[in-house]
């Protein structure tokens, strides 16, 4: 083995071919060893071995470079079950998770068919539908119904409703995957601004899967995204991100707009296919839409339950806010345990349903609430103490009693579900490191 | 004019043709008021005396309505100068500064002449640069060199130099426009999606002329964007947004990295075009670029500077971080200010120009200072005295004397180069209700 000083009477050129002859790079002059460390990067041939001289240098410059350039040497892993195709995820970590409110689902999912079949799907049917729910064959799926939601719920947890759109957290509940992709009944796959179907569960599991980047904005989108990357000036400390735990797609045709908005404007519909996706910053609020949502279970799961009920709640979106209830309780979470929210990509298209302006009345409440909910959660600061979503929940329960419930019965009727939702969480085994039910 | 009564037994439709002999519909049930209101405004026929007239009910509801679809009677105004095609800024309102970094600039400013010709564009000759400027005729202009430079900073404002990508800040000190677009004179005019050419000026102009909204998330973008829209579950009280400050652009084809990242990517492209413009929330920070951006002179132009030069800083932009500086101060200077920021749409196209490799060198100092800037900005928490950028910039730099300066000296010169602008902003007459100068 050569010794460090014939090192560096050597062109990079020819240090570069010999490389993994050297024992001791650090006689290297800094620059030197940047350029050295970049062109062997640059020609395929950072080894481990290689990487490890490299590190063992010990010099500050480098060390930030591998770090800042997020350098893992990814053992291959033989696969040992069919993987999403930019990610390690593999196919039986996913759950698919359907709010039947219709009981014809033979379109639905015959549109969905050539991306959901490789997945299991957990249908819950709406316990106020009374006809049989009609499903096409070749899926691997389980249905939860009215008597399930009975059976596992019981007579303990009065504050939970799983009626109507929020039939679809008795999914969330029942799952044991690492992650759940859910999306509406009268949404199918979209194409992209090429013309090429999107889809979505692959999409979304990368969003999950790449990590999220709430501490500062990257101006050039989620740089974890393939072709992009961080922009001149983005901290190297914050380069690694943090786990994502929530990633929100959205629609194309029929926008999630509130009733208000939709009944002044029936016939607009949202054409601009947005090739990005973003982490939403710590500390920004925004209107989750449970329309087409991914999650990672066990970090997102118990902060998405049937909340904020509307006395005179429909079957339509737009006549709903639970969501968007949820969307500020998980997005309060997240920002205190240090997770990050994705949303943009995916797409999906979203089909025209109801009559705006006759849901005008209903959903009124629910703009009106927001006026006193967003101010709330922008207030909301959760202890040390809570370490688990969990945890967070229960916190977010006791100053949700403290401080809003005074303003209105159906904030206090929410707090009481979510503290029935963490309660029944735990009680099924939905939690970290439980095991299935035995009456799931 | 009929009587309440006989309105109340009309049918929707009827009420719709009569509505302006009425003089009070306040007796009408809240629902079918909310509807009229919703019907008037789909007709077409919601003038200034019939909104007065559903003002007047004095009904929450249709007061909320009012204020949440953002309904303003405009006057229309008869065209005294040409205007921005999507609002009604003139074109007498806009300075165009550019940095003259190379000598020939006759095609770059051809490839900008069909969107440039309009407008008063400010030169600024590098003052290393010994060449002539060589400029194509047709264009209304006007030049500033190194003379023009000493005439007016003098050697009283030691700290300044204005040299390199620096030189367009002295364009910011002379223009007296409301709005400034600057461009590195690398980049052209870019193509959208659908290979259409953007009108950068346009698309900027519009982004600082509509609101901004920093304080909740709008998971469809800008909202006030043509085709987009508030998503469902956005609080109605905060769909009027605040005054935008600075509109941050991107890049296509080089995408604007540090040297590492583009040492490491030498043949990395940009070539997605993400058709958005989006608030970059408040409270989190983002590294402004200055490759294209354009901003609300008066709001905007105190707090961009020439301020954090690095020892080595070259005439290549991955070698500087003084954009990167002024960024982070912009961005909490409106976030205190309850200003907003802008980034996404328009792109440029920017050439390719120099060697990363070479550059990784002086650019690791940038990158290493970001690692202390960072952290510095997000703490800093200015006083409720300050109510002016000028005011911001000024209690900025006493806190990064007191806790940057003795980290870094290149910190305690930054310090004095803001303390600097800011006396020469004033002295000058940059700032509000200012005239111009003598020596401009």
């Amino acid at each position: 083995m050569r010794t460090p000083p014939s090192l560096l009477s050597l062109s990079i050129d020819s240090a570069l071919l010999n490389l993994s002859n050297f024992s001791d790079l650090s006689p290297l002059p800094d620059h030197i060893l940047l350029d050295l460390f970049l062109r062997t990067l640059k020609a395929g041939k950072l080894t481990e071995k290689i990487l490890m001289l490299f590190m063992a240098t010990g010099k500050d410059e480098v060390l930030a470079l591998i770090q800042s350039l997020n350098i893992q040497l990814i053992t291959p892993v033989l696969p040992t079950s069919k993987k999403m195709s930019q990610t390690n995820i593999g196919d039986d970590e996913v759950d698919i998770v359907i709010g039947a409110l219709h009981a014809d689902l033979t379109s639905f999912l015959n549109e969905w068919r050539p991306l959901f079949s490789r997945f299991h799907l957990i249908i819950v049917k709406d316990p106020d539908l009374r006809e049989e729910l009609k499903i096409p064959e070749g899926f691997n799926l389980h249905v939860y119904t009215k008597s399930d939601i009975d059976r596992v719920v019981g007579s303990s947890y009065t504050a939970i409703n799983f009626s109507g759109y929020s039939c679809r957290y008795f999914g969330y509940l029942m799952s044991r995957k690492k992650y759940i992709f859910s999306v509406d009944d009268d949404c199918i796959p979209a194409k992209d601004d090429k013309g090429l179907s999107v889809d979505a569960v692959d999409q979304h599991i990368t969003n999950l899967a790449t990590p999220a980047t709430p501490f500062f904005f990257n101006t050039l989108y989620d740089p974890f995204r393939k072709g992009t990357d961080f922009v001149r000036g983005y901290p190297f400390s914050l380069r690694s991100g943090v786990t994502c735990a929530l990633s929100c797609g959205l629609w194309l045709n029929l926008a999630d707009h509130d009733a208000p908005t939709q009944a002044l404007k029936p016939g607009h519909r949202n054409s601009r296919y947005v090739d990005a996706v973003l982490t939403v910053p710590a500390r920004a609020l925004m209107p989750v839409s449970g329309v087409n949502i991914a999650f990672n279970r066990e970090l997102a799961g118990p902060a998405l339950f049937p909340g904020l009920r509307l006395a005179a709640e429909g079957k339509l979106r737009w006549e709903t806010v639970e969501d968007i209830w949820c969307g500020l309780c998980v997005k309060v979470v997240c920002d205190h345990l240090g997770l990050g929210v994705k949303t943009g990509l995916p797409y999906v298209w979203r089909n025209d349903r109801g009559n705006a302006i006759e849901s005008l009345k209903k959903e009124w409440e629910g703009v009106k609430l927001m006026e006193e909910v967003v101010p709330f959660f922008q207030s909301v600061r959760l202890s040390q103490a809570a370490v688990t979503t969990e945890d967070c929940m229960l916190e977010i329960v006791a100053l949700v009693k403290e401080r809003l419930a005074t303003l209105d019965p159906v904030f206090a009727r929410a707090a009481q579900a979510m503290a029935d939702w963490i309660k029944l969480w735990k009680a099924v085994g939905s939690g970290s490191g439980s095991s299935r039910p035995s009456n799931g």
